[in-house]
């Protein structure tokens, strides 16, 4: 694999940042992920535009003010980076990464003294978080590709969309994917404003009459995103040697769809208005180096699952292809807020339990000859594992009937069990106000726990509700 | 509607650059559409950069040269108008717009002297074509929607993939659309290299095994491509009144598709890279206001067709929802180009044979709060009539079984029809060597022809074949 564990994953490694030694925090100097931010109120002297960061503990370290101060001097060469980060990663090697990530580690480390010595370089590029606001991935992502990586969300929804026929047979073959609209894509924290569309009552029949309203089972996704780096030139596939040279990183991805507008339009040609009113992403990309200690392997090919074709198969994914990355889902609801109660956690997964990789899918998706570009970002589809508390969306986590007892228990219209909140209210899907709070991080013996930060997003009401 | 005929639509205007006068040019001076082109071989003092041009008979008028020139005095504000095309169509409002046609009509027909004196303004602004070549979109989509909203088309394509099923409930309700591949829209003349995926023998079942390799069923898609000028802010629909503000105007799409790839992928999520390996679009944009003499009234809904739903329907829609745009495709093969042989057409249709219009795409896809962005394409879907000569793709064309008899004719695997072309060669979908032309124009009794120019491609082998 291209990115190897080394002394930046070190454990003992401890930074004169203090708040990154905090042993909470998702952003200790093993972690050093990027996003781009900008002031929120900047003094006069101060610079207002979008900016690269890198974030360490409650700081963010503003990558240009040391680059002008020469403090990469030959780690990086500054202009390479900065195509590469922002508009044309085919520039930049992963030597350059790595030797990005080792000079940024090693001015940040207690050992060193060459920035923290700079008290006036310091006041410039060290930037509390709090007055900051990130701006990614507003103008940066151009194409955006959700997947359909996990066997066991696929099977969930399908038993309920296709109760005959709940796993198609291109399942196990192919990493089904379909494109999603970039436009929407929006950052943690943006309120998402509940979409109308025509929906019908019972399923789609030559009878069918619609209504068209407020979508009444608005619901989210918790998914993981990959970020491409370097590109690839339009009818030269990706092998899968080469899949995971052309990642940057991964961030979490909450995919908001509208189930009952999907019920009736995603035949024949998939979801639309059911998704692209909004897909939330978390403000930080935790890079392919940081991410090193926490690979796993491909999800073993079980159950006369077939082995993969050897276009998406390799010795290094078979090995280390999946990551070790915890999930957790919180649903706050305006009456909690209100109340002061804690947001309740609905479900606890982990990135491992998935049928495909990222690599996979790079090398699916580019098989064909089509060209990633820097900055795409490709979703890994709602993440469930096999248990019922690792199903990662409510149409999942509310419904009864276990599609993975043997025999599969396939039940066609069963009985729903709603989620109980703390003030005595209940959820089948979300309401108005209702806040979702996904939170992701990594752990392993022998090695500093790192973490995603969180994505968030509150329902407002419709227009037609206001 | 908000784009009225005109005096810039006068069929007796003529122009002193003389090609514009040609009466089988598409590009009269009642024309004028625009694209984004640069220099083949620059001189030394010429500017290289991409930029926007507006093409009048063989010549490309290079508008930024006019506006240094200050040509446009008041006529149009030229940062603002700059801002419409590439980056920020929300500045320009619909009058700078008219505003501009009207000042480069004026200043290209005979009885304005004002640029046509300036010889060497003239030598600098009026560059000609085959001096150009068209960059245009290479990087100015950023989100691309592709629709199905010719029924013709839905219907003969769903009697074989869903023969008992050809049109589902949905399709008279919504203009059933998705998201496709912004990276891979290449400009008219680009090589279509053939993809290479996972395709089945027979129908998809549980049993099926796929095999990869060069897709052997290769086919065009004829369609129609609507450019947003202005956009709207996320959460925000646009009723139908507006949706055609939000126009720039039209090209010719082809939407490259391999069937077996498709037939394999598309369930549950629709196609993906049976589509994104490449679609084709012509190098002009043809604008809203050129085309104001040749709308026509949206399609009849009849046989108990229901009428569209409030938010899809208004009565200008009606009126003059659609285009009569004529299209026809051409087949070239590699023997018939070594013979000289012209290419043979293949099929002729209209635009105006669509069950859904551009605005009730538009106010569809932004009904949900979905937001579009200056130079997002939608494509129409493939464009088929009621006969068979108007089938726009050669899975329709080399089809038979006559789906618009009454009771409709459907036969599941019946023979196929192959074209015949002059050399002796026949095609039921496309072999390596092949050219697919298509053009496109407007003809209507009192007004000057005018047209689209060519949306080229020739097929590739496919690496594996190399």
């Amino acid at each position: 694999m291209p990115y190897a564990i080394d002394e930046t994953h070190d454990p003992k490694l401890e930074s004169w940042v203090e708040s990154a030694n905090d042993p909470d925090t998702d952003f200790p100097i093993q972690n050093l992920p990027m996003c781009e931010f900008e002031l929120i109120d900047p003094d006069e002297d101060e610079d207002d535009r979008p900016r690269l960061g890198i974030r360490v503990g409650d700081s963010i370290i503003d990558i240009s003010a040391l680059e002008e101060a020469r403090l990469f001097d030959g780690a990086v060469e500054a202009e390479s980076f900065y195509y590469w980060c922002i508009h044309n990663a085919a520039r930049a090697s992963l030597a350059d990464r790595a030797g990005l990530r080792t000079r940024i580690s090693s001015l940040l480390s207690t050992t060193n003294d060459a920035l923290r010595s700079n008290k006036w370089l310091c006041s410039k590029a060290i930037i509390p978080v709090s007055r900051t606001a990130f701006v990614y991935p507003d103008s940066e992502i151009r194409d955006y590709t959700d997947f359909y990586a996990s066997k066991f969300h696929a099977t969930n929804v399908g038993s309920m969309f296709r109760p005959d026929n709940p796993l198609l047979p291109n399942y196990k073959w192919i990493p089904v994917g379909y494109h999603g609209r970039a436009s929407s894509i929006v950052p943690s924290g943006t309120p998402i404003i509940r979409p109308s569309g025509q929906t019908i009552e019972g399923n789609m029949g030559p009878e069918s009459v619609p209504s068209f309203g407020p979508c009444k089972l608005l619901d989210y996704e918790l998914e993981m995103g990959a970020i491409i780096a370097r590109g690839n030139e339009l009818g030269t596939p990706v092998s899968m040697a080469e899949a995971e040279d052309h990642m940057l990183g991964l961030c979490i991805l909450n995919d908001w769809s509208a189930r009952d507008m999907q019920k009736w339009e995603y035949q024949p040609l998939g979801p639309f208005l059911a998704k692209n009113f909004a897909s939330t992403v978390s403000p930080y990309i935790v890079t392919m180096e940081a991410l090193a200690p926490f690979r796993t392997p491909a999800m073993d090919r079980t159950d006369g699952d077939p082995d993969p074709m050897p276009h998406l198969d390799s010795p290094a994914n078979r090995e280390s292809g999946g990551f070790d990355i915890k999930l957790e889902v919180f649903l706050s609801s305006q009456q909690m807020r209100e109340k002061g109660l804690d947001p309740k956690r609905i479900s606890r997964g982990n990135f491992k339990d998935m049928y495909w990789t990222v690599a996979q899918m790079i090398a699916h998706h580019t098989s064909n000859g089509c060209n990633l570009q820097p900055g795409d970002l490709l979703g890994s589809g709602t993440i469930s594992g096999p248990t019922r508390e690792s199903r990662g969306c409510l149409l999942e986590l509310t419904w009864d009937g276990d599609p993975f007892a043997n025999p599969p228990k396939i039940v066609p219209g069963t009985q729903r069990t709603p989620i109980e909140l703390p003030t005595g209210e209940s959820r089948k899907f979300l309401a108005d106000g209702d806040e979702i709070i996904m939170r992701a991080y990594c752990e392993r013996d022998g090695f500093r726990r790192i973490g995603f930060g969180e994505c968030r997003g509150v329902i407002h009401p419709s227009h037609e509700a206001r």
